[in-house]
């Protein structure tokens, strides 16, 4: 079935009309007769291409306001009929086949993105006849070129003028777009419709039946683990930078813990406005601090934890200049480095390392709302992105003694890098850089030990640090351990049964303490 | 639009015949004209009940071997024809309105999970009429009731009895379902047809388009954390036991983080054949240990890290019963306890804290082979759930010195437990007791130093102990580190650069240490 499929009839009715009139234009140019329907028909017409109505080739009225134009057996017998099995019977009953399908459907997601769009609009909305046709045509690719991208028209006119037809493969590739447009509809159809299954005109967050869709970007040597299987996908549309939409410019592939923790390090980088750099080593930062650039910031990140800064990934928030390349290239192994732009000579010299994976993810703005996930056996946890974040004005001052300037910046620094850390999380930080890290146990009281254990193994001076908790600390005792470490200043959610005892305990130790009113375990 | 709506005519035509012959007769026992086609109708006319064949309905023959057979105007119009608004031009070309449509898809999943199907096969089988009827109905369920699945018969069926009609709510329902039957359906042939694109005949493991579907099992309060929306999506056909399939006997609704955890501690206590208990806090096993019976391993696990038990999820492999409740309930503050089954007077004892999650996850067989996923800003990860796992035989001794018969049980013990760890884990055990859990660091060394330093505050005596540690050690440090401690036997995967000098640091020791050549990253 490899072999060549030409092309006599074609119809074309689409909602995106990008490169449709030049497309039919060429189809037309080489006597290739096309049938169309509405605004599509109206336009090609416009352009003075010749266009038959679908309804004058069926015979049929379009009728109920364009609910029936094209559910019609002179249509589909046209689309599904198999070329030399079907052919007696298309006769018989008058069928020309048609050979191209070109159309695409109005994302449904956009419909009913419209703020004034009501249920009833959803649902007249809701294409029939295209999806039907597509799913024919696609059905039969065997004889039928399907087309629901216009970034798919240059393929199909240059397969016609190179060889005038289509070849199996590339009908097949289309017939598997158009399978994947379908489900993609209709997935948010399902969406819509199951999210309101309780009150009609206005959606539950969650729908009853969830479907999602993601695109290959890159299959992987292997998953967390070299038995396992695994590749990466990526959002449809993706709208903010992020390792989903970074630009690779040099090293190896990346692996599944590369992009996870790339994820990690430029998400935590993103909360800073000044120039800053974020260390991540097995999903946890190891070092972030910010400095007057991107190079002081990079010398105090990685000052923090030089031990698990080794083989990590390193995110900045500002163009990734030669001084800091080098400093970084210099200095250690490094997997992965990030930033929303790289610039021509750090480019030039982290090419003396050839492994070094380097990505350009662009500039952000604000963060856009979205869906996390975890995966459970048998099931998916679904939540909102963790876009809370707090400012100086959020902070309530729960101690005797209020924090100085210093300890309210260093405070607000601890707690966004408190934010991605696995919980339980502990942060020690002093002058903007990290002092200590605590991460992910299974108590409190080890995390803000593990913290001061490791700011003393690298000689840290602790005291005068402060400490960001990602929760409230369920007993005084990681306030005492703190406050022997040299913590000056604490800040935590609060809403502890215990919060009393544990303020107590601050005030004890002269400590500025602050709420929060947030958690933000990570696990 | 809130109105009832009789009917008179239905539809059926069924891949799934489960109650169709009863709900056929029953409609046609209300005077429902009832049309059908191919094996449904031969169905129904042996079974006494009349029927007409849709193409004497439309007067246009079934043609090319069924392909077309139900995509004729006069089916469409009838199903897609406004009550009221198209009455008119129903007349005019002698549509009769079809009421009910009866239609359920042949899971594609199923077709093309047969060993003998080809390509071919799996596009033959792929149905155009069939979606196209039901998204037509479902899209007029202002006028149409539509039933895709067997389960929903009684409810129209009660619906007719009650009211001679159904009501818009059952309509919406129904047409709701509907979209999800069919974007599941085009989602398994996105699927299927996008893994073959490169190979026709043989698929790669991750389709270039990946269409997922979920089914709501419920809201939350809350998600990871209170500002956070969440809800919990189990799949369709979990086949096995798991927190997604488990029952709640009692207590609070599960949160976020609840199923979180249960699913890890769950997952774990699977790992073991022998009665054991693994308790799980913050993502973390805090405690396992196996025991002559459940008991037993709850008490020796708890003894691990009672801090961290407070308030943990608690998982057995054996039923839950009347002794281990009391010995839990008595003993400390619990979030979930989740066990095979749970013996009545075990359920009689939680129920004295009413708060208490108790959840029967059914008996497990072998584990099925999934997908994992790890959700980034932007895109999916997607892997193999790591389902390795290793016996005795798998083990090489690298070290001088021959584990013992007591060690080597302890050292499959606790490299069961490390899988489960978050990363960097470390996990030191004694007679399949956990001795010390050092989870989620930046460096290994750190891991092993919080191993040992839970256990000393604990009083357990390291001396004589195991370690595993999830991943390599990259260096001697934590061997130094664990020797120090008592440990007087390593498992780990091997494959560092430095080995040599790991495997000397061990022999120095005079500990026995083996490779698994298989690695755990959990992060």
């Amino acid at each position: 079935m490899q072999s060549l499929r030409p092309i006599r009839r074609a119809l074309i009715s689409v909602s995106d009309k990008t490169g449709v009139v030049e497309f039919a234009q060429q189809l037309s140019d080489m006597n290739i007769d096309i049938l169309s329907t509405g605004g599509t028909a109206k336009l090609l017409a416009e352009n003075n291409i010749p266009v038959t109505e679908v309804s004058s080739y069926t015979g049929f009225p379009e009728m109920m306001d364009g609910r029936i134009k094209t559910l019609h057996p002179k249509i589909h017998g046209a689309l599904l009929g198999r070329r030399g099995t079907d052919d007696a019977v298309m006769n018989e009953h008058g069928i020309e086949g048609i050979d191209l399908l070109c159309v695409n459907l109005y994302p449904f997601e956009q419909t009913v993105a419209k703020d004034d769009c009501t249920l009833n609009d959803a649902i007249e909305n809701i294409d029939i006849g295209g999806p039907t046709m597509l799913r024919a045509a696609a059905k039969n690719h065997n004889d039928v070129t399907v087309v629901v991208d216009h970034n798919d028209y240059s393929k199909v006119i240059s397969a016609l003028k190179q060889s005038s037809g289509t070849e199996f493969d590339l009908r097949f590739m289309l017939a598997t777009k158009t399978f994947a447009h379908t489900a993609k509809y209709d997935g948010a159809i399902a969406n819509y419709l199951s999210a309101r299954l309780e009150n009609k005109e206005q959606a539950n967050d969650f729908p009853e039946t969830f479907s999602l869709q993601f695109n290959k970007a890159q299959d992987m040597r292997y998953g967390e683990n070299p038995h396992q299987k695994a590749a990466f996908y990526v959002e449809d549309n993706a709208k903010e930078a992020s390792v989903a939409t970074a630009k690779q410019l040099q090293g190896k592939a990346l692996s599944f813990n590369n992009v996870a923790d790339t994820d990690a390090a430029l998400e935590c980088v993103k909360s800073f406005q000044s120039p800053a750099c974020v260390i991540v080593k097995h999903a946890n930062p190891c070092g972030v601090a910010k400095g007057k650039d991107i190079l002081e910031a990079y010398n105090l990140a990685y000052q923090t934890d030089p031990t698990s800064a080794f083989g990590g990934i390193i995110a900045f928030n500002r163009e990734l200049d030669k001084a800091t390349a080098s400093a970084i290239i210099d200095r250690q192994f490094v997997e992965v480095i990030i930033a929303p732009k790289i610039s021509a000579d750090a480019i030039e010299i982290v090419s003396n390392k050839k492994n070094v994976r380097l990505l350009a993810c662009g500039e952000w703005q604000s963060a856009e709302p979205g869906l996390d996930f975890k995966r459970v056996n048998g099931g998916l946890l679904v939540q909102d992105r963790d876009l809370g974040s707090i400012g100086m004005n959020d902070l309530k001052i729960v101690s005797k003694r209020t924090p100085t300037e210093q300890e309210i910046r260093d405070l607000l620094f601890s707690w966004k890098v408190a934010k991605f850390v696995k919980s339980n999380a502990i942060v020690y930080a002093k002058n903007e850089q990290t002092i200590g890290v605590g991460a992910g146990q299974m108590s409190r009281v080890y995390s803000a030990k593990i913290a001061g254990i490791k700011a003393a193994d690298e000689n840290l001076v602790v005291k005068g640090s402060v400490m960001a908790s990602d929760a409230f600390f369920p007993f005084r005792d990681g306030i005492d351990s703190a406050a022997e470490a040299g913590i000056t200043s604490v800040i935590q959610p609060g809403g502890s049964m215990r919060d009393e005892e544990v303020i107590a305990a601050a005030d004890e130790h002269d400590m500025a303490m602050v709420f929060t009113g947030m958690r933000h375990f990570r696990h």
